[in-house]
């Protein structure tokens, strides 16, 4: 027998007989008194499967146009379809939730088992905001449960990811020398004249790179990182003094998100990480727990990119970034800038 | 015996005796009458390798000193410096050149072989213009030569790039059906309710994605090219119907570059290709030469970009792409839209 429902605003209401049926046995839709209110996701879904029946002002919508009208109801009607219905059919049971859906692990339900994730569903071309991440996290956190992103391609694609908080850290030491070394800040990057203090520092510091025998160059992150630590001196061509607050000015100049750069540079060398340029992946850094010899560098374990608490996160970015890492097996890591830094792991997750 | 040379404006003056030695020898500098010229770059080698000395306005100029002037003279100095002397040192011999260096082939040199490659030196932090790059191809291609992109990054490490035109083409072809079937434009993707049309657009043209059995859900690039060539009408979802440009015009609305994407997914169509999003990937399209069954998909062959001919890469961004498409062993193309249509493929290159 099928059951017959009516939409009213955005949620079907069905009799007392469909909540044994659809609720019970099925966990669809949410008791109110003696009615189950089912909502436009999970109707698609009854209607899809057979089960239901929908009216609307007294005439009966077909797939077709229930579909059409729910989508002109709920923004992005299609999207929360093909998520909800991808996640049916791999044997999860779903309920909405404030992301999106709740989800219920594998061979668990409603009243019998806690709900596992919390599904953000959103489309490739949606812009998403780093703060409303955070925000989501910061409800899942507490809830102990665990984020995900399903993102609706193009062609109607899905990839699941899952976002972490996370707390990179290393066992590397910086040990210091008794006098400052002179260096001089070129266009975009600072050259160490001085053959002692550049084999110093590139073989126990891990900083630079030798331009050749004797000379040493360093980004402008690790030459603001040494400045601040009273390692080195910086002049510019003119042999003017470059203090910290001077040199972290020409740096932004240069580089127009260098605060936030040297935010997590500083941030991830004071836990005891050596960072490195990621240019090769893309990224701000790659990032190493531990170096032994810089001639024999191991691979490096994270790769993470500096972002500022406002950013906005283009999801075709994001996609790229998290495939480039896992290709090379590394883990994608942003660092997000405030007040305080902090960071993020955001994976492919295979549901 | 050490060369001795005068620093006068943006280069180094050598008398006669220094053609022989620096130049019919080695093949540094241009002999200028009874003088040889040599550039500041050759020259920084020069000194580094002990073989001259410099001396500005009277006064010697040892390595440091030398250096520092050159940068001040020479905007991003250090970067033709790294190059120049990465490219000697591969054994490969290097004249300046209006992009930068004209390499010749690992054997030859200036008088016994043409050149190979025209570099075009550049840093991980300077924006690259498109329309130059078209340019200097031009310069390049009409010379027979190659074009390298040599790419100095944040940690002084260096990337080579090589820059081709390419013509991609496949063997996939189109055929049509008598009468147009008519589908609903969603919030974001188009929806075909008629489960024979679904099917027969989907098994024979490629096109779409089931939503489950008997809808199929387009892209916006696709639904506008079926509705172009007659094989669909596109109704909004207050069932009014929808002409090419009307089409567009709210596609852009959705997606702001949908105008440039569906010019390269028109020309990959109509040249025989079946491109299909490439978001996995982080970019436009994935595309393939030739689909014997949706079932079975073969891995893609490129990865194609759509980009204006005013486009600005950011090298970071140029950098992951290229990684990315060449861990999954395709090749990364830009596709250029102007008033006609241009691709570039730009790889990894192991000089």
């Amino acid at each position: 027998m099928t059951l017959k429902g009516k939409l009213i605003k955005d949620a079907v209401i069905f009799e007392k007989n469909a909540i044994e049926e659809l609720h019970n046995r099925s966990f669809y839709g949410r008791p109110k008194g003696d009615t189950l209110e089912v909502s436009l996701v999970e109707n698609a879904y009854l209607i899809y499967m057979g089960k239901i029946r929908v009216e609307f002002e007294g005439e009966g919508l077909d797939f077709k146009n229930f579909f059409l009208k729910a989508s002109s109801i709920f923004k992005n009607f299609e999207l929360y379809y093909i998520v909800y219905k991808d996640l049916r059919e791999r044997g999860y049971y779903v309920q909405p939730a404030v992301t999106g859906f709740r989800v219920y692990p594998r061979g668990g339900h409603p009243g019998k088992t806690p709900a596992e994730f919390f599904i953000y569903v959103t489309s490739e071309r949606i812009p998403l905001l780093l703060s409303s991440i955070i925000t989501h996290l910061g409800t899942v956190e507490n809830l102990k449960k665990r984020l995900v992103l399903a993102i609706v391609d193009e062609d109607s694609d899905l990839t699941y990811y899952e976002v972490k908080k996370t707390i990179p850290n290393g066992t590397f030491k910086l040990c210091t020398e008794d006098k400052p070394s002179t260096a001089s800040l070129l266009e975009d990057r600072v050259m160490i004249w001085d053959p002692k203090v550049s084999l110093s520092l590139q073989k126990q510091g891990f900083f630079g790179k030798p331009m050749d025998e004797g000379h040493l160059q360093l980004s402008l992150v690790e030459s603001c990182y040494l400045l601040k630590n009273g390692i080195l001196e910086i002049e510019d061509r003119e042999k003017r003094k470059l203090d910290f607050s001077g040199f972290s000015t020409l740096a932004s100049k240069i580089e127009s998100n260098f605060s936030i750069k040297y935010a997590i540079y500083e941030h991830l060398r004071n836990t005891g990480l050596v960072p490195k340029t990621g240019f090769k992946f893309g990224t701000h850094f790659r990032v190493y727990k531990k170096i032994e010899d810089m001639a024999k560098l191991p691979h490096s374990d994270y790769l993470i990119h500096a972002i500022e608490h406002e950013h906005t996160f283009s999801l075709q970015q994001l996609s790229r970034a998290v495939r480039l890492a896992n290709s090379v097996r590394k883990d994608m890591i942003y660092g997000a800038v405030d007040s305080k830094v902090q960071f993020f792991t955001v994976g492919r997750m295979r549901l």
